[in-house]
């Protein structure tokens, strides 16, 4: 039974702990938030005590921790838990700066705690399955990856000021699933984008719709489109071109019913966001983190994997400030 | 080349005049028509003599009659042009009576002039791929046999007084459709029926909604399904559930434009009616037919084929009339 | 707090437990099964006490019962439970007598316990949402309902020879769709069947393939069709035609990846049996009932509900025997 | 009745005859072609005459010249075209070079003959459709454009040698369509391309699989995404995502069929190539021209929307040559 503090109460933090409380061998031992209220809720809710964070990453009865607090904690909470010698399942971005993101990956690696970078995504069913097929040669030889990133609507110009922005918060992910659908790393990036959607977040300085370019060492080549406002629904497609055939994986419905009348056959918008669409995504990653720490294996995706991620965002800003390629 | 004679220039006879247009290998010769402006019109568009019925059923420069004729006018037609040696392309019912299109049947036999049924559905691109995927064992023997068929709207009861009601008009179509992917005679029909869609309809002593059950010797099952109305356009589907699988012949929409929004994804409505619908089975039947006539071979479907459609339709008939299943 | 204790730990009642654990105000307090082994296992993992069926049944700790027993025990246990006062959550059939099945119902509403008749496919979302649109007139009256059910596998014939056969184990819960959604009682009932999947089957007197054709008083025409085996994994569809329009719910697909290659795109094939394709709807009518009890409200499906499903059953299986139309 | 002379006997030719015998309103009079039997073979078919190119642009009884020669011979071809006041109907590309296809638009713009530039795709019934929901505001305002446009396989080698690379042979039509769609010149391009099917196509200088980035000066963006090669035939669709929904313009499929099997569900390939997949466009362009020259109306696409696809092209194959976004 692997014991679990959790750190951050807010929404996300309480999906992991829906999570635990499905799956089998672990449990949640104790919870923190800044506000105490949102401890007390989830306390309430899950059975754990309320602690401090940084009691929790020092006591004796936790063997894991989750981050899902403010970007900004996580550098220092990082480093107390793997002096604490606990497993580590944190939210990305490990840090809004890459180098100091890397500065946690090396203090990792020293102390050989296991760490789980929570790229949810990649537990999702679907491109979970597409990875395997790809995997198991049904296309052949990968040579393109489309990636359809599309949120509902934007979030409050104030969360994208302390962001870093859309390649930062939104594409991260998408950059991380073309690193796992293409089996290479890229090599350059090119970035366009515009603010279309809401222009306060012009005025911010960033972008609501951008498109990006990857190209690897082979010749692969990655294109990815991101809106931050999607009528119909949350737009998550993933399409994989290779020399004998394609994969797709598609949306999710909200639900399975279709109308035909006269406008023609209407079937249902994609779930809303991201807590309908990855629901299993989020129960999956949690099971994967549980199974690498009681089996002694290493998680999967890594630190350096968060690192990576982050790395390619960097660069996919600076191409669309400076309107040219760069090299990763 | 096959000189063709043309006897009806309504909306069926200009259809067959366009699709030997279309074709190599005839040309039409000229047509007949109780309404001179309607022969007018057809000969101008298509440079085809107008001449009398009779006229054109005994000239020498003809060499085959389609008839498209009002049904009341058909079995005169078909004796006058077997007399004549004429090969026939007759649209569906031979004659509303089933005995009478027997009679019909027995003097085409014994002329030995080639006969062509137009069921045009057997044409249908996806529905003639069907069946040849039913023949070459993709899902290993039949069991059940599903078709849908619903008209876009109700024809005015005018017509319905005159065409021997739903089973006679429009499920021989469907009647059809079952003996030719049933691979067998059926042997028991049961029939239920209503008035749901026009109260003139029942007035006139007909359905507009009805379901009916074929059986044959072996077991097998086919239901059958019409409606008068359907706001979503000309719904005309195939489904085979087999012993190793299923074979489904979708619905023809009239674009391929998806639009997505807050209701969800929305296609196009089915296409309109049958002209739209069952404009490629309308050439190939035509193909067909004068494949046969110039290769010497037997036209299919073959009067024996109409014939049998009809019988099935009486026995529905008889079947909701008299609340009972009826054996063929 | 409801405190529930569940009769029978086989796969029916396993799934129960696990839905009673995933929802908040009730607990699974005991577990009974004349197998040991099942009852300790599903102690284990749930944390329920074993007892004696009949002491679940009399226990005052006890709020409501489900019977997940074999058929043959549930007349008694019912009885039983609703001199308790218990609510009851009874899988279906009640009893495989439908006479019997009445008695128990007469008893309930004598005893004035809630009583839970487990149709879960009314739980599933799509099915759920389905009617929602039709009472909310999405298509005008409803004219035909179309119902397929087609099982991956045929059962063991041990199995069907307790089982009542196709009808009474099988199309009961397509019966029971058909009055969810036509919302008129059946006044006719026509079936036919044969054996065409597993001659053991038949000769054990059952058919494996089968369909039946309900009417109502207004006129409203229902068809269903059952096999006992698909190869592209359960089958359950419905599909509603109305005045203004369609409906259908789709099937649930095992993933939703989808290859392109030369034979064509090719998406998953259908979950592969009820556990997964009604995992949903296990879970809601869980849901459904914990809720009726706690609010003091009805449960539906009712009593009236499972008897009046297994008397179209009777009547089917009369229709196919004597090969006659059979009026309700 | 407009008569026509055709330049060139080859496929496209041939399409284009077989288009002028389906349309009202205008004959094929007479045919050129530098291999005799391409043109004795023509003529046969459609009736029309033998003439040498040159007396073909020169004679009094032609009204229009459709030029489907070699691209080294446009340039002459419309020169004489213009001067001998005929209407003409030009395959792309114009020429090879955009500097001499932009003094073929002087000559034309000056003689005020009607040119149109067969870009056949904006007569797709799919993409023709999207557009014209586009202007109704279906979808608000325009912010992404996604061009997928894979050949079924790649050409010899020995024509990309001649056709000016994948961008001016291939990516040209989907120039085009970005224009078409975006409704504002695209400002700047980038491309990325590698030489992933065939290594003698880059052993020849070019790459057979692409992606290009285009942006205009409101901010839109447009990505197209070309191979070479697609193992499930021709793959040609257009995504427009803007303010209020997404319009999507699916392929065509080679049948209607489903399977199902324990593999999933199976639909058929696209249609395997340009002539099946465009039929209905070829004729709908020529239908397109024929109104322009009968009614006097300007024929588009124009001669300079020719120019401006090519002029797009170039700009891609520098982006590729020197790996930097190119501004137009």
């Amino acid at each position: 039974m692997i014991s679990i503090g959790l750190l951050g109460c807010g929404r996300i933090g309480q999906v992991h702990a829906r999570s635990i409380a499905r799956l089998q061998g672990a449990r949640l031992t104790a919870v923190a938030d800044a506000v105490p209220a949102a401890a007390e809720a989830l306390a309430e809710t899950s059975g754990a005590d309320i602690r401090q964070a940084d009691a929790i990453i020092a006591a004796p009865d936790i063997d894991a921790i989750i981050i899902a607090t403010p970007t900004s904690l996580h550098f220092d909470q990082i480093h107390a838990a793997a002096a604490a010698g606990k497993a580590i399942f944190c939210e990305k971005p490990i840090d809004l700066s890459s180098d100091r993101a890397a500065q946690c990956a090396a203090v990792v690696t020293t102390s050989g705690v296991p760490f789980f970078t929570a790229f949810n995504r990649r537990f999702d069913p679907g491109f979970s399955r597409l990875r395997s097929e790809l995997a198991d040669g049904a296309i052949g030889n990968v040579e393109m990856v489309i990636i359809t990133s599309r949120d509902p609507s934007p979030p409050p110009v104030s969360y994208i000021k302390q962001s870093g922005g859309l390649f930062r918060d939104m594409m991260i992910h998408d950059f991380d699933m073309a690193r796992f659908l293409l089996g290479e790393e890229p090599v350059s990036v090119h970035a366009v984008g515009s603010c279309l959607v809401d222009p306060t977040i012009g005025a911010a300085g960033d972008v609501d719709t951008a498109a990006v370019t990857l190209t690897t060492a082979s010749g692969k080549i990655c294109i990815i489109n991101n809106s931050r406002r999607a009528t119909y629904g949350y737009d998550q497609r993933v399409e994989v071109h290779g020399a004998a055939g394609m994969l797709r994986a598609a949306n999710h419905l909200e639900h399975t019913v279709e109308r035909a009348g006269a406008d023609g056959f209407t079937s249902a918008p994609n779930k809303h966001f991201f807590l309908e669409r990855y629901e299993a995504a989020y129960l999956a990653e949690m099971e994967a983190f549980l199974n690498a720490v009681s089996s002694g294996g290493t998680p999967s995706p890594s630190i350096q994997d968060g690192v990576a991620a982050q790395r390619i965002a960097d660069a996919a800003a600076l191409s669309l400030a400076e309107g040219r390629t760069v090299s990763l």
